[in-house]
């Protein structure tokens, strides 16, 4: 099996597929899959075999570079088709996440650059491009450790919600990453984990990325964050973003807009963290980002298990909300931390 | 089998009995249980087969009678005796409720009265007094509810946390008894209800008691309640309440303080409904009540599934938390409705 070196998404070149740990199947099963057509990798990101902004973006630009590589177009113009065809098929995937509209525009911007070569010569540009995505993953998230380990060093135990770890990206994730270059430097930090209702991101992802890296972490209903604020056992929380407006309202998880009123109401500092290609330039404020809307049964069947509300009675599914800016004390991103009003300024 | 008249909670007078509905088989069977001995009762209460602070203190009221009843003592002195052992038995089922003691005190208040009286008359005057709690309950949630509807009249729709509804009562339920009254006078109002994890008594039972009444309900996950009150869905939330401290804290359900803040932070008003008997008058504030510490594997096996969490990964669980007197609008009870800062002159 392709050596993925600890990385959540990889692009195993010689098997010309992309390559991913199966997240539906954690934290029970480790399954690693090896996806080459592009039916396979739009359901594996429309079922959340793969998931995370982060690791969307460079999932469906490695997906840009294999399918590109197993094209059988005999003409440029062909290729090109093809190509544009597998870009917004990828984006129809899911709606919300930024991350996968910036890493196919970044696709296709090298295909402008060199749509005078040869296919071969464009291939070859379109592989080293998304190789270099990958790379470039690793390092943004280990800046954006760099940076949150500052602000949380101070820090007994902070919380989390749904997983913007490892897991969500090629390695050391977003939200976690500060925990993860603190346990590098040999400082402790608690997690508390969010589960995440509906589909358990934290109870499960979460969980079994800290457990596995040994860090402690204690898994809570979503119910129970007000609980462990105002009870003291956390003293910041950290999370993710699925896409940023330039006023600094932020998409994230459901649920995470409920979080950052509490860690208002509590006076806890409120961190998100993300790179620069989760801000969305084209949101002037979070009216301005789409939200998806997945299967209620999601919600009212749970996973592997019976029914659990009954069968006459609907449910309601957003997979994210809008956090107000106002919420946010500040943004942690590869390039420093900001606040929201700075954002603007950052483009 | 008895006729429960669509009652949760019932005294089989014929077979000397405590008959429940069992709430762990809800919304999928509907199971009726008839209860005799004390283990039995101690059981339902503790596994949640009969919950609901109402509830379970008609119960422990009725269970007292129906022991008493099958007494095997000789003499007067060792039939107060296991009565008062009785009374502690099941005091200890769960910690928080504070209906329980309230109804336990009750009957050793009958007791006390009668206990110059002979064996025969005291049973009696026991069974009398579980009666008239059991009718109590009936009529003071529907005063909870008249009084309620006035408040949400104008409401659309309201948001609840746990099943303070019938279910946890005899009839009517706390919370949702103003939505059972506006329902009788021809007004319609929608209900979002909290699935409440780790038990969901949201989806599993407000969901269950609503849709059988015809009142539109719609489940969401805990975490969804910000992005509820955000999009403008409820106008008011409407719970419950297990113990309620004279600064007017208030112990609820698990959650229940999270909702209250986010309710405040979005400007929509909190309501707590409960009978005078959930009034805790040995607690000045919030910290003189005892949180229950449940099983951990509520949270991190779910119910009728597989391990959600990893084996190494341990769980929080506290049953209930507490809500800020500043956090809730008022008070609806069958004596009218109360300002926190009310609630000592009522005593």
């Amino acid at each position: 099996m392709f050596d993925m070196k600890g990385e959540t998404v990889s692009y195993d070149t010689a098997n010309n597929a992309l390559v991913i740990v199966d997240q539906t199947e954690l934290p029970n099963k480790y399954v690693q899959l090896s996806l080459k057509t592009r039916e396979e990798i739009y359901d594996a990101i429309k079922l959340l075999k793969l998931r995370g902004a982060p690791g969307i973006g460079v999932s469906a630009a490695i997906a840009l570079s294999v399918l590109a590589n197993n094209s059988g177009a005999r003409t440029k113009e062909d290729f090109i088709k093809e190509f544009n065809s597998n870009c917004e098929y990828l984006i129809s995937s899911r709606p919300t996440a930024v991350n996968l509209s910036w890493a196919v525009n970044e696709m296709k911007n090298t295909l402008f650059l060199c749509k005078g070569e040869a296919l071969d010569i464009i291939k070859k540009a379109l592989q080293d491009k998304a190789l270099s995505i990958h790379s470039d993953d690793i390092l943004r998230c280990k800046s954006i450790g760099n940076y949150g380990a500052r602000l949380l060093r101070d820090c007994k135990a902070v919380l989390t919600h749904c997983n913007a770890g490892r897991l969500a990206c090629v390695k050391y994730g977003t939200a976690l990453a500060p925990v993860y270059v603190l346990k590098e430097q040999g400082k402790e930090i608690k997690v508390y984990a969010d589960e995440t209702r509906p589909l358990l991101q934290g109870a499960r992802l979460t969980a079994f990325e800290l457990s596995q890296a040994g860090i402690d972490v204690t898994v809570i209903c979503d119910n129970m964050a007000s609980y462990v604020m105002k009870n003291g056992l956390v003293d910041a929380v950290s999370v993710g973003a699925d896409s940023i407006a330039l006023n600094g309202d932020t998409a994230n998880k459901i649920g995470t807009s409920g979080v950052a009123a509490l860690a208002k109401y509590y006076g806890i500092p409120f961190y998100v963290c993300a790179p620069l290609s989760t801000f969305n330039k084209s949101a002037l404020t979070g009216d301005d980002i789409a939200i998806e809307m997945r299967d209620e049964r999601e919600v009212s069947e749970m996973w592997y298990a019976e029914r659990m509300t009954p069968e006459a009675v609907g449910a309601l599914n957003p997979a994210f909300d809008i956090t107000d800016a106002s919420l946010i004390t500040c943004f942690v991103t590869e390039k420093g931390v900001f606040k929201p009003e700075d954002i603007k300024n950052l483009f």
